[in-house]
């Protein structure tokens, strides 16, 4: 048989992931009524936005008034991501416990983009990390294009690890390794998984896949092989992907869950109201999205549906 | 390590269960480019029509034609649907040397369409199987509805292993199990095909994939765990799924091909003439499909452009 864990978490990176990849721009309320239905729905951990310069990425500007609308619902965890000390001040005047610190894996990627390596970027998050601690958030680490980069092709895992270490050494424990652009193979997830559990095994993981090439499930089903029990997803999987007009961005919150449940996997989450969230999105942005479970429905759905017809 | 097959053998289905499911009708000529360039592009196994009542499936009525007309390439087994002595007859007049017979595995939808058991369909199977052994034509099997059906939800273990029984009574050894709504899910695969392997080591298996609700790739890896080293596919993922008006249908042959060669599995095609066809496709049929790399490029293209850029 498979081995695969009972349960996983899912957490909802809509908010920010795919909204600020989206060409739609939603309003304070809109936002803060699908972070809140999405925590109605069964998510545990909530990425509601980006503390970052709104001038860097404007779809965003209004995360502190987001943070501060939301419902808190107990037992659920918002996330946001932050770029240095200013967008920790932000977190923690909005109320923000958790905040994550993303960079690349891929050195042409970040040397391009910053100007620095991925070591440097992430010792750089030092000061972040001594705030952190004086204030009692919680740092987390995201390694983007941690499997396959447009510039460098498929990402060395001796990159990877050597970014992980560093995170590490500021004292980051918990980290997501990212297929940014949809370029990771199950086998390569496998492998890369398990060497690096096996290296940092007191790291929490988490993955986060795009669909961009049609593996993202598949990739989901490696990582449960190899024992990961957390997933990033958003909701209608909407955001695409920047180096492909056109094509699907992350995983959906809803394909996902789907499939956990099919498998007998438990997320906590009412599927229903999952997709019934994902119309909403759907709606709002105004165009079709990589989703599949809002196109053909549950697999229960249509025997119902066949049934009623008898 | 996850164990994977060195090689696959992808059949591409898409001249039959591809366009019999599309609005579009292509006339001979168009069948045939496709045909001969999916030969071209390094197809082993080719569906190339169905040969049954014109009046049940009017876009598969030229598949006389079709076969006439075809670049009989060496190495390439060109295969056609069948369901019963007629359709024998015209495959054999034809020149089309392997023929395959389907039924559901669920009962009640075969007793909804045929009005007949599965079991009571395979075995009226038998006068194809002598005539076939008196022409020297080889049957095979498809079992559609093998995993999830829209009138009985999960299908049974034990009535799909009762259907491949009575294919065996009948002399058929080579058998394609279907998830022709797309509600299977990895663990089923992995687990329905294990045992089945094991009760019928003599048969040649193959799998059918749709990617209704997303887990097309999820489930190919599965059947690979599982030891299965043939897939049917369909150029650019046409064909839909009729209980889900808009769903997506067939695995896409390229997706399929290009998850393979990222991992290192030998498939025997050339990607990019396999692309090309997929764009032709898509262009004839007019609309979008569920293709993934039709949008999004190989891996390696996206590398290359970014390459190009610098």
């Amino acid at each position: 048989m498979i081995k695969l864990p009972d349960s996983v978490t899912i957490c909802e990176v809509g908010p920010r992931d795919g909204l600020q990849n989206e060409k739609a721009t939603l309003n304070v309320e809109q936002k803060v009524e699908l972070i809140d239905r999405s925590a109605q729905a069964g998510a545990k951990t909530i990425e509601i936005g980006s503390f970052v310069h709104p001038k860097a990425i404007p779809q965003m500007a209004d995360t502190d008034e987001v943070a501060h609308m939301i419902k808190r619902m107990e037992g659920v965890e918002y996330r946001a991501l932050v770029m240095n000390v200013r967008g920790l001040e932000r977190a923690e005047a909005a109320g923000i416990k958790k905040v994550k610190l993303t960079v690349s894996a891929s050195r042409s990627h970040s040397l391009a983009n910053l100007k620095r390596t991925p070591e440097e970027m992430v010792r750089s998050f030092g000061e972040c990390a001594e705030y952190a601690a004086a204030k009692g958030l919680v740092l987390t680490g995201a390694i983007s294009t941690s499997f396959g980069c447009p510039f460098e092709g498929k990402v060395p895992l001796e990159q990877v690890i050597s970014v992980i270490s560093c995170f590490l050494e500021i004292g980051v424990t918990e980290l997501s390794l990212s297929d940014t652009t949809g370029m990771a193979n199950p086998v390569q997830i496998y492998e890369y998984i398990m060497m690096v559990r096996k290296q940092f095994p007191d790291i929490t993981w988490n993955l986060h896949f795009h669909n961009t090439r049609g593996m993202g499930l598949a990739n989901v089903m490696a990582g449960m092989m190899a024992g990961i029990e957390r997933y990033d997803a958003c909701f209608a999987g909407i955001g695409g992907c920047p180096y492909a007009p056109g094509a699907t961005g992350n995983i959906a919150t809803e394909d996902v869950i789907h499939m956990c449940h099919e498998m007998g996997i438990e997320t906590g989450y009412d599927l229903d109201l999952v997709i019934s969230l994902g119309r909403s999105v759907r709606e709002l942005i105004g165009h079709d999205t990589g989703s599949f479970i809002l196109k053909a429905g549950k697999c229960s759905d249509i025997v119902q549906e066949q049934k009623a017809n008898q």
